[in-house]
């Protein structure tokens, strides 16, 4: 399914080195098991693809299939942990250019007064649902866009007709949007509270935007069960993988560069980017999380991490099989110098110049870490988002920080608040 | 037109380091002027925005104009410099939803066989034209797709009309594209053999995508010759930008996040990684370039710029007068609790968020660098370009490194050719 690959790892680090830190890791996953670490009160994410809401699953299904019928778009309007879970898995899993169905757009996550008011002019005249996600309602961003859309929406339908067009993710309980669910009877979903809004995007948070972009949801929680029950065994690859970049923090690697040869996944390293920097990115610690599309972005940052400062590691997502491939032609001119290549297929270059990149930034002091994905399918998607998720509390707890709360999250939305005048409670 | 705002370093820096630095980024620019400075064989880009070749310039208007009459689709094929600054300034000058006529994509930048797949199934059935950009001709992402895309159409129009279809940025003289484009007689655009391809946004490189994009690249001029007359002052901006980073880069602070609150300015941004990364990432030195869309971003690289490692600084881009804006509508219920805020625009919110956040970052130990700029049209954008162009050639030769080459792009292709067979000459 997915291996990794530490074979250039050599002269960055020794076996005893693993070896130690490896007990770290073991230590750390128990305890995300055994809840015995901070922030134990959000591991609602640990045992989710088993113990998921079935109904509400169901439910999301059929919301989508609503959705697909009443719309030309759905807005998803939300911010953080709130969109891109989502965004990542829409843009690795469909088309780039035509896309099928349903057009998703997301906003509700800036405050740009151009990008609102574009997107108020480009739905004027088509039919729309919202999927607004925030767990207290009260998010200002995601606030905003929903009283602007909210109000759009309640111009061109009636009362009845907005039961098929506005769906509401968040709270089980209380809070804003709960309560304005509750009044226009709007069928909502759960933002599970036991479960941060970087590690929420197999719960209906995300499932609900992917399943309306056509993506077939039970795919993806099939890949996030597996790995479950592949990360049970000790010596799996999130402790591997977790193990390996608290070694090279250790010894100065403090920025880590996600990267794919794929421009679709240029979304999923975004999440991975909050995933990783929001958890671990505290008490003046952590990996500074960056992402490359390569080799697009070998011809920007290639110098940079040929060349640069030594205090940077890779890891690279490889993908073995392509969802389209292509042959290079013959030319019978030959002018550009191509034939070499001719009846080789493009994936076959695009994986040597992964090979040859590695080979390349390992010369140049780079330590590699590589992921082998089979394919990029729903399956294997779910498989790595939850990899992913599992390492990242593991090293999260090997650093010895909480992987599981952003407090600086809050600074610059108090002195926002404070700035702008909101009325205290 | 523009400003720099360094009222939020005054805890990092002493007047004194400013001063003594700045002496530094005076000689440095001297060295610019002069030709006097390691790889003075690039500076092309220095008085291009007078020197031009007007003549080229009326050529290139006059191809965009074929083009939008020929064509549904423009392909510009280009990898590196050779779309980066094109596509961000497409992307910061055009609407988010519907763009006025001619749609542009981008390719030659990516060996994924998905994209190159699904672009071929997009063009089939419309018009399109193909803009390839490449000094040699051989540069292997963008060969590879201009071969697949001339191969399509070929088979789709007549030879005399390829005429209308394909047109060709390359050198002057030499190399594989122009012995292509003199054989079927197609239009050629210089890519100036005295200019690195992250410094040629504003040759014909950049222009003619961007007028293909009903962009007024006059205005883009305008913008540059404003800037190269403000920065023939001493004590310029650019000297300024220079001298801070260079300042705050020895105390350790090696990270810098370009930040812009309009997510149309994403690819603005990546052109400036590149512009500075590739510059200044070598010898084993250079500050690492990032990049963050705010208030969009402090919901995931936020936790981290707030409370982790203390190692960065920021460069916020403020847009003091948006292209649309939108006021904040009454709500009678209330249930979001945002009626303190109804009557007021978005961005009015939007530059509150800016300033609570560099308020906040700086109290959280991160020096503040800010840009003000009126607003996001032509001019300020061709003063952005040249204003980073210039700031960075000071900063690398303050710095010590060449800020013209790339040696170490280099490594991953010659390993490349070799894994995949290449003859040699």
């Amino acid at each position: 399914m997915i291996n990794l690959n530490l074979s250039n790892l050599g002269d960055f680090l020794t076996n005893e080195e693993l070896e130690n830190m490896m007990n770290e890791a073991k230590s750390a996953q128990k305890k995300v098991y055994d809840k015995s670490g901070d922030g134990s009160d959000y591991l609602g994410w640990v045992d989710y693809p088993f113990s998921y809401d079935k109904e509400e699953l169901s439910r999301v299904k059929k919301a989508a299939t609503t959705i697909a019928r009443s719309s030309d778009v759905l807005v998803v309007a939300g911010i953080g942990g709130s969109y891109l879970g989502a965004k990542a898995v829409i843009s690795a899993l469909t088309p780039y250019f035509e896309k099928p169905g349903l057009e998703i757009i997301f906003a509700g996550n800036t405050i740009s007064s151009t990008y609102m008011s574009n997107l108020k002019d480009y739905l004027w005249d088509k039919d729309f649902s919202v999927n607004v996600i925030s767990k207290s309602g009260t998010t200002t961003e995601t606030a905003i866009a929903f009283r602007i859309l909210f109000n759009m929406l309640k111009k061109k339908y009636m009362k009845e007709e907005l039961l098929e067009h506005v769906f509401v993710t968040t709270d089980k309980e209380k809070g804003a949007l709960k309560q304005i669910a509750d009044e226009y009877e709007f069928e909502t979903f759960v933002v599970p509270s036991d479960m941060g809004g970087r590690y929420s995007v197999l719960s209906a948070v995300g499932l609900l935007p992917i399943a309306c972009a056509g993506i077939d949801i039970d795919k993806i929680l099939k890949g996030a069960q597996a790995v479950y029950n592949d990360l049970k065994k000790d010596d799996n690859i999130a402790q591997k993988y977790a193990a390996v970049r608290n070694i090279l923090y250790k010894k100065g690697y403090d920025i880590e560069i996600l990267e794919a040869y794929e421009p679709s996944l240029v979304n999923f390293n975004e999440w991975w980017k909050q995933l990783f920097g929001e958890s671990e990115g505290k008490e003046l610690k952590g990996i500074f999380p960056a992402s490359c599309i390569f080799s697009t972005d070998l011809h920007s940052m290639g110098q940079y991490i040929q060349e640069g400062r030594r205090n940077l590691f890779e890891t690279v997502m490889e993908i073995k099989e392509p969802k389209c491939n292509i042959d290079i032609p013959f030319d019978k001119n030959n002018l550009d110098n191509l034939n070499y290549l001719s009846g080789k297929d493009l994936n076959y270059v695009n994986n040597t110049a992964l090979e040859a990149t590695i080979f390349a930034h390992k010369e140049g002091g780079v330590p590699e870490i590589k992921l082998e994905i089979d394919e990029l399918d729903e399956f294997h998607i779910g498989y790595l988002v939850y990899f992913f998720e599992m390492s990242c509390a593991i090293s999260g707890y090997i650093l010895g920080i909480n992987p599981f709360n952003q407090p600086g999250v809050e600074a610059y939305k108090s002195k926002m608040f404070e700035m702008l005048g909101k009325p205290k409670k």
